[in-house]
């Protein structure tokens, strides 16, 4: 299962797609190891109006789902400790990315802050710093991934992942 | 100048559509008094998730502006005075207008409320209602449009043409 995960922003959209051997259909093992695909950021000039925007980052998205065929898009759901500014611009990147995974026809996920911690971290209460030092480990990478938006859309696909094994591991037992 | 006025919110998106005789170029006399055209509500199910509520209202816009062809669609500008779940979930709405307006080539302007009462009733302290009056008077309307959001929808386009013809008007002495 290749998952996308996304950190939304009008500013910066922090992207990483996750792989896992865990199907969509419960077919393969539930114990294979994750593998990273790609991360980055798409960048939006901080002088250009909304108008160019948001339409730029709907293009990256749109070339990102096209290259990749990701099986879910994940992002985080609402937070409420920003202030009213940040809510509003962070609302219409999540606007730009419903709709592109949308269009795509691309099944989407959204997880708490708290969610993506303990699935990561195993902890609610983690440090970002905490979450970016495990999303290094998990992934087998030599570095923390970089900018900050790009492993906080790592660690969500990874949440994405980890809390589809769990469903997939509560249906197959609840069958057997 | 057909102008597409949006209130945006995810449960209900007002539209309304005003022309006047004033064209882009200047050409034509800019007394000419606003024709109201259409207005009305996109609403989306409240028990629907944003994966499927974005999507039908981009395609409710999409068809508004293939239908009637707008020169510029005009919404309001972000506000403060509401809360973050509030500004999160006006800022996805705002999202899905700015890509709609954007994918279809639509210049697309954006208004305080300031702006938009002064432009209106001449007042920038006006109540919601001496703005709902004047919406009904200026488009020779017998009743008060509704719902709300469709009167607010009908005020920012006014408020964008009457700029439009202000600008020109500007213009014009200056070129005397």
């Amino acid at each position: 299962m290749l998952t996308l995960g996304i950190d939304p922003g009008t500013a910066i959209m922090g992207y990483g797609l996750v792989e896992s051997g865990v199907s969509l259909s419960g077919e393969e093992s539930s114990t294979e190891e994750l593998r990273l695909v790609e991360y980055g950021a798409l960048r939006t000039p901080s002088h250009a109006p909304m108008i160019k925007r948001l339409p730029m980052l709907y293009a990256g998205l749109q070339e990102l789902l096209k290259e990749h065929k990701p099986q879910a898009v994940a992002i985080e759901e609402l937070f409420f400790n920003k202030n009213v500014r940040t809510a509003l611009a962070v609302g219409q990147a999540r606007g730009v990315v419903i709709l592109a995974a949308a269009h795509a026809g691309v099944e989407m996920a959204e997880y708490t802050p708290l969610q993506v911690k303990q699935a990561v971290v195993g902890y609610g209460r983690a440090t970002k710093e905490q979450v970016q030092a495990m999303v290094k480990i998990i992934l087998h990478m030599d570095h923390i991934p970089q900018p900050d938006d790009a492993a906080d859309a790592l660690a969500i696909a990874i949440c994405h992942i980890h809390s589809r094994v769990f469903e997939m591991m509560t249906r197959d037992r609840g069958s057997a």
